[in-house]
């Protein structure tokens, strides 16, 4: 872009950096939650928008890279996510998923605040399933299902644990060995664990989070009681699929961002074999406002599509910059 | 997106912040020089690429806002410039245009650096220019044309200037008051300057650098001299305009990318009126690199569509990083 202003460049200005240190200091899964809810709200008033997603295939260290990126104009948030999977790094003994936030002053455009994005993921992605199940689950919803056992679910389990009075979790993975990390949890707060089949699995819980990298359905639409609520949070590319597609002709289905959830969500397989369109899949946010009633009976399956929006990141780091500079965790630079 | 890793969270790491002062202080003309005309050359070669870019009128301050992005894979630069313009910010004291660049390890997905943009910005547009000068231009050129005389324009005059035995500067501006900023450049190198009629400017001018943000052609195609480099650096949206596109269909037309080129870059309305084809455009790479001869003949009419592209800035942005970080310029935070 071509600067046509007769003003010399601005002076020097202070900028914040929160890192993933003080991020897991400030921001707990009630901040996450609180700041994940009300970005939904906002998304479904038409107050906060997402900018088109970038995702690259760059060639190089077989990585996928990208930025989400987006506005809330009644929180006044403006950012970009930036980052993505690098599959090398575990054998390094880093994170696969690397993410950094950068926040813009939108009045100015200067950079506000740079923020440290990889606890951040995780917990706003477990914040958006835990929204789900409080706007959307039965009351009395008394087990839990996990299907997936990888980094992400402790998350998740934490998250959902907090939602409904659980009395037991049961839970599946493809490689059993990593339920461990699931039993761990539960035993820590006193809930029953249990390693299951999938259908089994499907046959004993009231609220299922599916978490997995699936590229085939794990779970049959046969296997679903009456009244369950599903938060699918794995599928997140064209492609990917967690649950039978015939599921989500079947329950009332809820997403995050209805553009990401038939294109690269939950959603795309059924609206591609035309048993699922785009007007039937709601806006969770509306269901948060109160302009939808979500759960129609206690018989209806609810299933919400988490396909992960720019929007989530930028409230949960946003969060954390305020929280961070309060609380004096936040280091200064100038930029 | 989703976490299936069975590592913890990476351990913090250092990051370099390399602020406006820091980029003034490594980055002259001759450094972005190299940096932009190297990251062509790769462009050209396949080695590197730009990603699609964001652009948004978010609907607050009147700001466009958005990021280009791309990774050179022969250098390992990867990143992103986010940032906009912001109308009301020179009333404020501020640049209207803002911009930051943000450095990832291409290995790990790790944030490597963040690097001030406001000053890089300028400093790239002009080194753009200048590299189509250096290969383009008649070696006998004796009198450059300056059409604009905004901020930017002080950055292209002094880069242009070091490209040829320049004998005279001519130049018009929509606002005549502002020329004194141009006179005081060329008064300082000792070179003749006068204002001139835009007709007038096309007569005496070898080569023509147009720096605007019109929306309508400033320069006829009849008012060229045989044998003029232009080198068109205002038009980088959709609308804008800087010269009659006849004007395109009588020179040899290059560009920094052709996508670009086409749809938000000068050449966009005479391919728009089909006098000029995607493929009589060339990428201004293949000239660094030998595989395009460049100017034909010494009659010839060459015109640069500059449009900027993410990769200049990640090219001038990694170079400022390294010389910053060796200098003991750069700030070290852990993220």
């Amino acid at each position: 872009m071509m600067e046509t202003s007769s003003k010399e460049p601005s002076q020097p200005h202070q900028i914040l950096i929160v890192n993933e240190d003080a991020c897991r200091e400030v921001i707990g899964r009630h901040e996450a939650f609180q700041a994940v809810e009300a970005v939904f709200a906002s998304m479904a008033r038409g107050g906060a928008y997402n900018f088109p997603v970038v995702r690259e295939a760059i060639g190089h260290a077989d990585a996928l890279y990208g930025f989400k990126s987006g506005f809330d104009r009644e929180a006044l948030v403006l950012g970009v996510k930036s980052g993505g999977y690098w599959p090398g790094n575990a054998a390094r003994g880093l994170t696969n998923h690397q993410s950094t936030v950068v926040l813009f002053d939108p009045d100015t455009g200067r950079l506000k605040a740079l923020v440290g994005g990889n606890y951040l993921t995780a917990v706003r992605t477990a914040a958006s399933s835990a929204v789900s199940i409080a706007h959307l689950a039965r009351k009395d919803a008394k087990v839990l299902g996990m299907v997936g056992a990888g980094y992400q679910s402790t998350f998740q389990l934490k998250a959902a644990l907090e939602q409904r009075a659980f009395e037991k979790v049961v839970a599946w993975n493809a490689h059993p060995e990593h339920l461990t990390r699931l039993a761990a949890i539960c035993e820590e707060k006193g809930i029953p664990f249990e390693g299951v089949s999938r259908q089994e699995l499907g046959a004993q819980s009231d609220v299922i989070i599916t978490i997995t990298s699936a590229f085939e359905p794990l779970l049959d639409a046969d296997w679903i009681k009456p009244g369950t609520h599903l938060a699918c949070m794995g599928t997140d590319t064209k492609g990917k699929q967690e649950v039978d597609h015939k599921l989500l002709a079947q329950a009332t289905v809820f997403t995050d961002e209805i553009a990401q959830s038939i294109s690269i969500g939950e959603a795309q397989h059924a609206v591609a074999a035309q048993i699922l369109s785009e007007d039937q899949i709601t806006p969770i946010g509306e269901v948060i406002n109160g302009t939808n009633p979500g759960r129609q009976s206690e018989a209806d399956i609810t299933l919400f599509d988490g396909t992960g929006v720019g929007l989530q990141d930028l409230a949960v780091a946003s969060e954390a910059a305020r929280l961070a500079e309060t609380g004096g965790l936040a280091q200064r630079v100038t930029l």
